[in-house]
């Protein structure tokens, strides 16, 4: 949407020349898109270009969650003092991201410096993973007792509520327990009398709300059903805690988009941009889940060890191994990844293994006779226009591949849509069903079933 | 979060036997939890429920787009009379959602019935595809000149905004000519001064603002990057036609995201859940693309068959083939997987090419070389304990196997990382890069390498 990138050099030559020229002509920019300049320029232009930003606007930027990955590297090129305000103003789940990222020398240093409601909050927030409800929320939230007055709501909010992420929730909380009660909306503020009280404005129900562990994509799943702009997080007693905004959910969803994109590539999760990651970084994500998948092949040679001698004595067998195990684990990997996404959805739970296997069967079934059906005639073709020679069992041999299909097509979808039930079942992550995985698990099996195939059908003739 | 599940066989019973009774049973549960137990009923159950409920919350239910594609099997159970009052009450996008999935007789009967703002709304959300800004866009927001005071807008938000989508978002126009130029929320307005021009209020930007067939996902990152709440659909003249709010986009990522997981797993997007969609339609999503990689998966036989005088000689190349294809397939559906979503997350672009290339290509050959050494070592072991015999030559069938593996992952981490590229350039998404047509790619490829680096290494001893 914006062509920061190529004002790149341009910064650069402002930034050494006139730092308050720069900022001056950063000054009518949004704070995404000097972030995204930021992320291009080395770390040590990045600290000089944040300290001469008017500091409403570098509090923006540094708040913005693209710059995650960049924190540390700019903070480690601006002056302490700078930092230390800076941190203060940011939102409180940013400052948690930042403090997480922080190594473990410059955490106490920089805590010290800090306010000692920002120590509070932070030494709370930090208490929690990061893709939990509180390891997102930020504890800049509104709530009024439940006794108060639309009117006096709406003063309170023009008084305390700049410094609050949200005001278009509050949370109202019984004057006694302070435990959540009920949530207004400002909407509903706004067109509820002066003089309602606040626990007598919409309808009282139980509040929507999420546990400090709940997983985050559960907590995008609250906000996305429920068509939420913040969720509260409550403890056990009660009391709410903090808030996650929609825009944290949207945040925290792609990022599991991300992941599960990428587990389902057959690697670890990479974290960081593909464009950040070194070379070594990198080599780990995908050297594991690799080598792992290379020790699970190796169950092929030892298959086709076993059929040595019927390979020797056909060796027109051999040719179609690879069409064969491919398309189980074609079939497989549609399977895995249909059943990966309707598990995530909810669509489907645990319980629903045997209704699904139930579909898969023939579904599997008549994909392989589809497959089978193209194998067979393509043997045929082959051998009437001689483009190449089967020999004279030739028929027998489309037979075989045909048969062979079916049943490595029908056991691939079998296969492919039970791991992630079995995965979950075990306590792993569905997502970790990859395509390369599942291609792995059929491939082996695929080798038996068509070389038992074959022996069936081609005992006597060629075998 | 809910059990509406375990409450249907009671739902059913209460609607036998008092539908009114029912209908107070359901006016305390949120508008989700109600389209929850409408796609667990029958339709015409649910057309019966939606009858009896009280209208404001039938309306909230019927707007919930997890109720997509249930509405049109709902309302075909319903009186005509309430069907139009329902859907003039709906929002906009709900409604073009709705007429979309109607069929093409009771689209005419059933627009007829309705108000005439609502037909006219209509008429223009349908010029639009579904996945596009302006056909995910409503037509209810909130616009004022911005001549007007803050204390006339908060006024005018009392006085019709009821009937909004959202007035968290006031957009600003020009009197004379009705142009957005400003955007207000409300949080501004509450903190402003009463006798401000609504042009004065907020820093005066450029509206951020996206075009009418701009992708749904490049609304959704305009939104998640700047942390809207909304974001106005401007047409080409400069007036706001619509806006797409945080939540719609919200359902547009994830619908994104499952198209692209179904894509990746190697078949077409199903458009409709798993557990919904007919046995007919899911073979017909996944047949296509499983008999288009099968043809393509033919040329392994192929391949294979110009080597068929090599595997006659020495069988013991056969025994590896799967092995070796499997992990230049495996590599590629790594890289594939990280480059789709680097692009989609616009931290690659398609000019960025070649800066991908020079780094996979010696990450492939240092997985190579993992997997390479991991193979030579495995064949040595099988020999030295006499797990298994691979002849007088087993030595150079073991560099033959590492060679061939280095050879075939970094041909596959370079094809895996280069065909979304290509599919891009050739106007394809790229997501349709699946890990099956990966792994097909280069298994062709592979068995050509690991046949001509056995040409080279074994002539003169086993060939």
């Amino acid at each position: 949407m914006s062509n920061t990138v190529q004002q790149i050099p341009e910064l650069l030559y402002l930034l050494h020349k006139d730092p308050s020229e720069l900022a001056a002509a950063l000054s009518g920019m949004r704070a995404a898109d000097v972030a995204d300049a930021l992320r291009q320029l080395p770390p040590d232009a990045s600290g000089k270009l944040m300290a001469v930003l008017p500091f409403d606007l570098a509090v923006e930027v540094f708040d913005e969650p693209e710059l995650a990955e960049y924190r540390c590297d700019i903070i480690a090129h601006m002056p302490d003092g700078t930092i230390s305000a800076l941190i203060d103003a940011m939102s409180s789940d940013r400052q948690a991201d930042l403090f997480r990222e922080l190594s473990h020398e410059a955490r106490p240093r920089l805590l010290k410096q800090l306010d000692p409601v920002t120590q509070e909050s932070l030494a709370l927030l930090l208490k929690f993973p990061a893709d939990t409800a509180a390891g997102i929320m930020t504890t800049e939230f509104v709530s009024m007792p439940a006794t108060w007055t639309v009117a006096q709501a709406l003063q309170n909010i023009r008084d305390v509520g700049r410094a609050k992420e949200t005001v278009y929730a509050i949370y109202v909380l019984d004057p006694a327990s302070q435990k959540l009660v009920h949530v207004v909306s400002l909407r509903q503020l706004m067109f509820a009398e002066q003089t309602t009280q606040l626990g007598d404005v919409g309808e009282r129900r139980v509040p929507l709300s999420v546990a400090p562990r709940t997983d985050r994509e559960d907590v995008a799943r609250v906000i996305s059903k429920y068509n939420l702009l913040a969720v509260p997080v409550v403890d056990d007693g009660g009391h709410v805690i903090g808030i996650v905004t929609v825009d944290d959910v949207i945040d925290a969803l792609v990022r599991e988009q991300t992941e599960d994109a990428q587990k389902f590539g057959g690697m670890e999760a990479l974290d960081i941009p593909y464009t950040q990651i070194g070379f070594w970084g990198m080599i780990g994500k995908r050297a594991g889940w690799l080598t792992a998948l290379f020790l699970g092949e190796m169950l092929t040679a030892t298959a086709m060890g076993k059929f040595e001698g019927e390979i020797e004595k056909a060796v027109v067998l051999a040719l179609f191994v690879p069409l064969i195990i491919s398309s189980g684990g074609n079939s497989g990997s549609q399977a895995t990844s249909l059943i990966i996404r309707a598990l995530a959805l909810r669509e489907l739970t645990l319980k629903d293994w045997w209704r699904v296997a139930l579909r898969e069967l023939p579904t599997g079934l008549t994909l392989g006779v589809v497959l089978g059906s193209v194998g067979v005639i393509r043997i045929l073709i082959w051998q009437s226009f001689g483009w190449y020679d089967y020999g004279v069992n030739f028929r027998l041999v489309a037979l075989t591949v045909g048969c062979a299909l079916v049943g490595v097509v029908t056991f691939g979808s079998m296969a492919g849509s039970m791991l992630p039930f079995l995965l979950k079942r075990l306590g792993f992550d569905p997502a970790s069903a990859s395509a390369p995985f599942v291609a792995t698990l059929v491939d082996v099996t695929g080798l038996i079933i068509y070389f038992e195939v074959a022996t069936a059908i081609l005992r006597g003739s060629l075998l």
